[in-house]
């Protein structure tokens, strides 16, 4: 097909996708005239790919490249890819944040060989997603705003839940499926339960306030 | 006490609380003389707030003032809250997205009364929070990554975990500790809900592809 019908199927107007080509985000098509390239069913499903890490992943193009490359190309094991797959989509961090109030957590959780992983890797770098539970932490202890210990432990549970469904599906036939899975589960996922969590507040909400009449 | 100190206590700097002072967002302090003002707590809890609005919960200027306006002069009843906090803090959407997949997942799931409401409202607005999951799940879809039934109503019990809890602990002695927990409670347990989750994936992954040695 041509540039305009890849438009018209995926919906993206014709001046992105030409941005995404230039950017190298999708390959180019098969070129039938000097100014004429051919596409074909593999660029209809990339673009979708792209519009959803970044429309709906709110992934930044720099981050965008990275996921498409490590999909198309994987590196690592199956043990590293969560990492990668993180990093990749976290927030920038600051250097100096405290892990302590998290390590005290883990321990009450009974994650003790997770909070004995709570220091700096051999490159010096702080353990992501503990450094990313600090920052959270601390963002609700700027704002004055106290969740106490049981309910902690009940947003603990909640994800321990999520994650053993999540890692239990883990295809490891292939690499690439294995990366396709972790990173667009850790992308794509969030939003979903994020979603989920605020159709259920309004539901509890309307079972503990009920509308009169 | 002076901006110098505040800047010191807070950890913020004196240029940036010049910016918030100047938007209006951090009240003035006592002028003492034409170009000194003295601060206190007040300032310094605001703008601890402030940076966890902004930087952990990630808001632009113009959601973090809608927030802190509707902390400080709370409008709307406790029912309506949700509502009112869910909009501040949720992506733009677009207007034309698809609710039908999102409704029979509410039917599938029993919530039948939620899937009524997932017409336009009087204004012709479509609902915030489905309209928010339609996304999530177009997303998946994009990206040609399959989530099953089984995994999403896992997802959806553990949201629904979450939101029992928190609904159960709203305070209800004013209006604006409500709204404070309401808004904050959205933006701020986010993070720490993800950073739970991926560091249970993490947890769940070493126990299913245990390091060899």
């Amino acid at each position: 097909m041509r540039i305009s019908e890849l438009s018209r199927v995926t919906g993206i107007p014709v001046a992105t996708i030409k941005f995404y080509l230039r950017e190298r985000l999708l390959p180019e098509g098969r070129r039938t005239s000097p100014n004429q390239s051919q596409y074909d069913d593999t660029h209809v499903q990339r673009l979708r790919l792209i519009r959803a890490l970044v429309g709906v992943g709110g992934l930044s193009l720099a981050a965008t490249r990275d996921v498409l490359t490590q999909i198309d190309e994987p590196t690592g094991l199956t043990l590293e890819l969560l990492g990668t797959a993180h990093r990749m989509v976290a927030p920038e961090l600051p250097p100096d944040v405290d892990l302590r109030p998290v390590v005290d957590l883990l321990r009450r959780w009974g994650r003790d060989s997770c909070a004995e992983a709570a220091g700096t890797d051999d490159e010096g770098r702080v353990d992501d997603a503990l450094a990313a539970l600090a920052v959270a932490l601390r963002g609700l202890d700027d704002a004055g705003f106290e969740v106490d210990l049981p309910r902690l432990d009940s947003y603990a549970e909640a994800m321990m839940q999520v994650a053993r469904t999540e890692i239990a599906g883990l295809p490891v036939e292939s690499a690439t499926a294995a990366v396709r899975y972790v990173v667009l589960g850790t992308v794509l996922v969030e939003p979903v339960l994020l979603a989920l969590r605020r159709l259920a507040q309004r539901e509890a909400s309307a079972a503990r306030f009920p509308l009169p009449g």
